[in-house]
């Protein structure tokens, strides 16, 4: 018994923050991190943005939450240790590692490098069960073990702060836009929500060359939509004349809201065989089939992406200096940060300073 | 008056059936066709088919049936006079035309040859408002003049009765095969449906190399299914056991269900990235976006198929020598018909032997 709790005390060598209980509130947590493997890096975390999931999860929304629970998988640091056959990274390298950690690696998805679509099961960074049977627990804290095929090269130039949101807001929006061909200069996109994703939206679509509208229920964006974000124009999505007189206009649509709301308004608004992309998750999709045959449209998910196109995606914000709107915020305001993120009272999002704040 | 009366009667040279009234009943009906223009193609009909839009638009489903409407948009015959600059075309040519017989010629969809969804909007070959402001006429009648460019060539091996159904039925589910890639062997189609359209779908999926399993609601269908078109399965869409035992399995789907039906439990057949093609229309699309977004899936809708791809259809089908099943009846059989159709108690198109019925 003294050997084991020894042993137990030794090992907890991992701070973070995890909430408890479905209250979801997130307290100082003490926990281990297995030692590394052969393939495994460690990395000191400096940074983590807080995505929706968080809430989700710390929440129970969904009733699998298993506490305590540690959220975060929008993870940038610094690499401190690699495993004895650890290929692309030594220690010292800026890394980010994002919303899966683990997978078959054997199946025809984790051979093409969509390892989120893995056969068995993607393990994800928060939350999940490893190989060994442990929980899985996220970026809310002091370090992380990864193996190096779920860790991302970041560009020395980039700041790791804004790298955190494109592990997830990212790539969950440019996955889906390369895949339906979006950059294509000339072309026209609609984004529909401008949160986290739909902001990263707005700077893909423009870095692709492609003329953009945003589509937001609150006139308050319009202008950091236009002027900070460099959309080319900005529809309120209530007004019936502006949303007719872009009827068959667009080639393409991110959905990236989460709240309810209708489809055929938004469709109309595509050109026959536009696509229609959804990443967000609302209660339900709806629509009239003539909406969609009548323009031979079509409508296609996504979530986050592959190994092989998020670094791709990292190196494309890096080549063009694509940053996400960040607020950096301390660790001891994460659960207000997770309240106003419910309340849609951020710009674009929160990435917690673990490096300076978590002690 | 005289005149005008004796011209009347001189130009009420065409015999069709057509409906009065939203009761639908069909009867023997004189009218006018247009004099041969330039361009147009002076057609004697031997054949046919009826699909569910001749109910539809016969009953005026829609609210906007103009009276009286002489349905019919399969139709097959022969060529019967030719206009002066009429290029692809001789008299006694065997011939089809589809659910359009006129569009604007110059957008960019015509300039595709997809006219079907010309901008200014496709004339339909029935109940339609010809440049002329003319309503359309379709195929229950003894002739038709069409421009030559909605006008196709059919093989003279390739009899006219399984001609007809080619151009609605045959051509609604081979253009979103073709767009979608399901010509690929060895990958695998579900069928929702067995009607007109759903036996079509099964016919080009075994000729691409599929292999093909149909989703009926009744087990009567089976065996025709298996033995008669070749499907390579066959599910009854309520057993649980067999859906879930097809979970992602499937590449595509084909959907020409017209009730309403759930799409979850359809969607989770199909494997990461797979496609779901409705041609149906049921009253609602609805779905869980999980559905859509964790398997990468696609939703696409279609309608029929523009000029150049539907002749690329029959020249497929007579290569391949792909029938449409049908039964043949006379005109005077018309009302039984529909009424046969509304109840699906069809194997699995009927078409009107017009040449030897409608006199």
């Amino acid at each position: 018994m003294v050997l084991t709790m020894d042993s137990q005390t030794k090992t907890e060598n991992c701070l973070g923050w995890a909430a408890r209980d479905p209250s979801g509130v997130l307290s100082p947590y003490k926990f281990s991190r297995r030692p590394l493997r052969s393939d495994d890096v460690s990395i000191k975390i400096t940074h983590c943005g807080i995505c929706y999931a968080d809430v989700i999860w710390s929440r129970n929304i969904l009733g699998d939450s298993m506490y305590p629970l540690v959220p975060g998988h929008e993870i940038a640091g610094i690499v401190k240790e690699v495993g004895s056959n650890v290929q692309r990274f030594k220690v010292g390298d800026p890394v980010g590692v994002g919303t899966y950690v683990n997978s078959c690696r054997d199946c025809e998805y984790c051979n093409d490098g969509v390892e989120v679509h893995c056969v068995k099961g993607t393990v994800f960074t928060f939350n999940g069960i490893d190989e060994d049977g442990t929980v899985t627990k996220g970026g809310y804290s002091s370090y992380i073990v990864v193996p190096e095929r779920y860790c991302f090269r970041i560009p020395n130039n980039y700041p790791l702060a804004s790298a955190a949101p494109l592990l997830c807001a990212g790539i969950t929006v440019y996955t889906p836009m390369i895949r339906h061909n979006m950059n294509q200069p000339g072309k026209s996109l609609g984004v529909i929500g401008l949160g986290g994703l739909g902001h990263m939206a707005v700077k893909f679509g423009k870095a692709f060359g492609l003329c953009v509208t945003v589509f937001s229920t609150s006139i308050s964006k319009k202008e950091e939509a236009l002027n900070l974000l460099g959309a080319d124009k900005f529809v309120v999505s209530s007004d019936q004349e502006q949303m007719k007189g872009l009827s068959k206009s667009l080639d393409f649509i991110v959905d990236t809201a989460s709240g309810d709301h209708p489809f055929d308004p938004y469709m109309s608004l595509l050109k026959i065989a536009g696509v229609y992309v959804l990443v967000g998750f609302p209660s339900e999709v709806k629509f009239s089939p003539a909406s969609l045959n009548l323009g031979m449209r079509t409508v296609s998910g996504s979530i986050t992406g592959g190994t092989k196109v998020t670094q791709e995606m990292i190196e494309f914000c890096s080549a063009h200096k694509i940053y996400p709107q960040i607020e950096v915020i301390p660790i001891q305001y994460a659960n207000e940060a997770l309240e106003r993120l419910i309340k849609r009272d951020v710009k674009y999002r929160f990435v917690i300073d673990i490096e300076n704040t978590l002690k």
